[in-house]
């Protein structure tokens, strides 16, 4: 599998992802998962892939090409966020048009997703998730991440912890977070995580980290939430049984 | 779905249910997922079962019957809980054999699990989960807790605070905590909470309880625990970004 998410906040972005790829338990294999197509000054353009390595490769070699070649329409050119997440999903379209018959014969999943996240000068910084279909959905202030990939084991330390006005920096913690507990519960995310957090308006990558796995700093982030949260399980008032008790009995009685 | 877990430990066990049943969205409804088949000082049973209801629920009748007209093999008569997971495992395999021709032609998902957790006199606390396939595994104490249903959003928690020697008044706030979390990440899984926290060696049901959504204690410790995780991630260090921006810069770079 893999693990990619978007968050977007009032004072910026947070784009991360694990570095695990597999076909089978038998052949794991490290491959970045995040990618920047940033012009700085101008425009911060960040994706995430997941799902078929073959389709999510291709789709961004696509679009490394058409900004090489000086497409008229490519990452660099397109003036909004909007159009550059349906010009990614035409890309995806186009590219499974081709391969999905020959995947689909022999039963291999040829899903895939992308999370593009970003700001463009003159524009709100934005967050989209596009779909193996090529339609897109956008983060908004109520619902300000996305996932794709392995998506439920980070969800809940996320719906607890991030929100619109979360400053940015605590939610990369959280980003960090929901990543490395997802590699801890599940063997098809794994590290290295990369991450980008932006910061709205300053139109620059200024701050990314590549964690692998023996990094001091995720160990230190590691060991610190374990006793954290052992210690907030521990500080849960203990349960009043006697109030239970009234009138339960019979509920579970099987006669 | 619906999503039950169940906890060994030194001392003791645990087993949890939430009770959301649904047919799609548009057909939600509220069972109970957690039985108690115990036999006050000879035995304790606990049950919790996810998967198709309708299977499920014949399962559990049939359990029922065959204590009630006092079969030679019943829950009551069987003395090992290695016994008392292959007759459920059995049970699931007959009634299966009748039902899922029907419910597979019409692509019914037919998939059913059960925990079963107890102590019978004599014998050491025990944990299985039975499969679909009426196959079963048991826990142990380098994994002391297994899960059924919507399993993913709840096992991070369980993953960092469950150990052996979790005392198990503390396993029944983490197995909560579990559940809850997953209540708020995932629609499909929905209150009341059933719960029951069984002393090794007593022999008995001491300690059970329901928590509808508006339960005062549940209330309490969704804060305290919203409050903690929120308080653990602004205690994690600030990240260094000086350090990882060292020898980065060309690996992002798509030129």
């Amino acid at each position: 599998m893999t693990y990619c998410l978007g968050i977007i906040t009032n004072s910026g972005l947070v784009l991360a992802a694990d570095s695990r790829t597999n076909a089978g338990v038998d052949y794991i294999s490290t491959y970045r998962k995040l990618f920047d197509f940033s012009l700085p000054g101008e425009r911060v353009i960040i994706f995430c892939s997941s799902g078929n390595l073959s389709i999510t490769q291709a789709v961004i070699s696509s679009l490394k090409k058409d900004i090489k070649v000086q497409q008229d329409v490519n990452l660099h050119s397109l003036p909004t966020f909007h159009e550059i997440a349906r010009y990614v999903g035409s890309k995806t379209r186009q590219l499974l048009e081709q391969d999905r018959p020959w995947l689909e014969k022999d039963g291999i999943d040829y899903h895939c997703n992308f999370l593009v996240g970003g700001q463009i000068q003159g524009e709100d910084p934005e967050l989209y998730l596009i779909y193996t279909q090529g339609n897109s959905i956008q983060a908004t202030p109520e619902t300000p991440f996305l996932q794709i990939g392995e998506t439920k084991y980070g969800k809940p330390i996320l719906d607890r912890t991030v929100h619109f006005d979360t400053p940015v920096d605590v939610a990369a913690k959280a980003a960090i977070l929901s990543i490395d507990s997802t590699m801890k519960s599940n063997i098809s995310v794994g590290p290295p995580i990369n991450l980008v957090m932006y910061e709205r308006d300053s139109l620059v990558v200024r701050h990314q980290l590549e964690l692998p796995l023996r990094d001091p700093y995720l160990g230190k982030l590691r060991k610190t939430w374990e006793v954290a949260l052992n210690h907030a399980v521990e500080s849960i008032p203990n349960i009043d049984w006697e109030y239970y008790a009234q009138g339960e009995e019979s509920d579970l009685s099987t006669d």
